[in-house]
């Protein structure tokens, strides 16, 4: 097997999920090229634990796209509307969340996709996950074998058939808690990612949005502190 | 039929097919908002010729966004490779060009897609074009039809199913000079068109790529002069 043969590319935000995926890819023999995007998020911090998480792992390149969202706004994560806080659990449960950004999955893979083209990798890491957070459409099964479909239809390798893009999603079926525990066996740090959607001026967590509840919820139900919360308490 | 019901994103290039496309769009009541990238090509006339397009044709917003496709380079649109001139027209109709820009299209229409649905609008229009240049994977009816169920599975407005996404693609089956003749008859003005890959440093296009030669081609079987070349001679 050639070293593009194991190349991968694998969306890297900075949070709990896809240090986790980055670290599985990494065991399971992959070259990783790592890709975030500066998509005009509440906040930079998050930008900055996706850096910190690559150089941790490690990784053959590491990219930050730029790519403004919020000129289009439609979401608590990329325009002025407040993250809720403190929902309990059947709300977060119910229906789409404001922290919603229209289509984002689909864009990050399909950015994700053209690097690969490039670098003549066929394997794609994402770390959806329909179990602790089913709220949203593009992270259901469903959806990333729409897309893989569609990969192998839009690209050059795809028509070619020089090889057949696969998008992995080794999280997409776990608790929050098995997600844990499964990095943790691999070592992964879990101090260097943030989870928070809005965290205060020092880039320390909430602990009352929905993605610090899920998180405070899966380091207990999985017996661990969580070091970030033990390292930078808010 | 309500406002948001008539809402169109379009994408425009400055080309002449993507100018085509919105004035078919305004011809069919859609009200348009017009999505443009800065994504690293060759020269921003392009831009530019966008930006003339959509102020000549009438749109509600225009907006450009930027996207650094630089950052993985792999195509002569987007990286240091030369454009390829003087192509014969049985080399152009064989084979994947090297301006093929890695999953362009599928990032352009998954933006699209995120604005559409931030606006409540269901249909997208991209003039993209199987007959005069079928080379580019991304530019078939399959992969368009892929992407329009992808679309639908993708979004919280098609999970919902308060409406279904559609992929308009007017100028599919059309040749280049029925490309042409449909904009005339809508009172396009392809003088403020740009289709050159490679223009030189008054933006002026070159008459020798790819482009030039099947918008040359165009016009001349359609029995129109290019106002483009007349009013700006290379």
């Amino acid at each position: 097997m050639t070293h593009q043969d194991k190349a991968a590319v694998v969306l890297v935000s900075g949070g709990l999920d896809s240090a986790t995926v980055l670290a599985i890819a990494k065991s399971e023999g992959y070259n990783c090229y790592a890709l975030s995007f500066d998509y005009g998020q509440r906040h930079r911090f998050e930008l900055e634990a996706a850096s910190r998480v690559c150089d941790a792992i490690g990784v053959v390149q590491h990219v930050t796209t730029p790519l403004d969202l919020r000129a289009f706004g439609g979401s608590a994560l990329t325009a002025d509307i407040d993250v809720p806080k403190d929902r309990p659990d059947d709300e977060m449960e119910t229906g789409i969340p404001i922290t919603y950004v229209p289509a984002r999955t689909t864009i990050f893979l399909s950015v994700a996709l053209g690097w690969a083209e490039v670098l003549g990798a066929f394997d794609l890491f994402i770390g959806v996950n329909a179990v602790d957070y089913s709220g949203y459409p593009d992270c259901r099964p469903e959806f990333i074998a729409q897309f893989e479909t569609l990969a192998n239809l839009a690209t050059q390798a795809g028509v070619e058939g020089t090889g057949r893009f696969r998008i992995h999603t080794p999280l997409i079926d776990l608790t929050k808690a098995d997600i844990i525990r499964r990095g943790l066996s691999l070592g992964v740090d879990y101090g260097f990612t943030l989870s928070c959607y809005d965290p205060n001026e020092h880039g320390q967590p909430c602990r009352r949005c929905d993605s610090c509840q899920l998180r405070s919820k899966g380091f207990a139900e999985a017996g661990m502190p969580d070091p970030h919360t033990d390292h930078a308490p808010p």
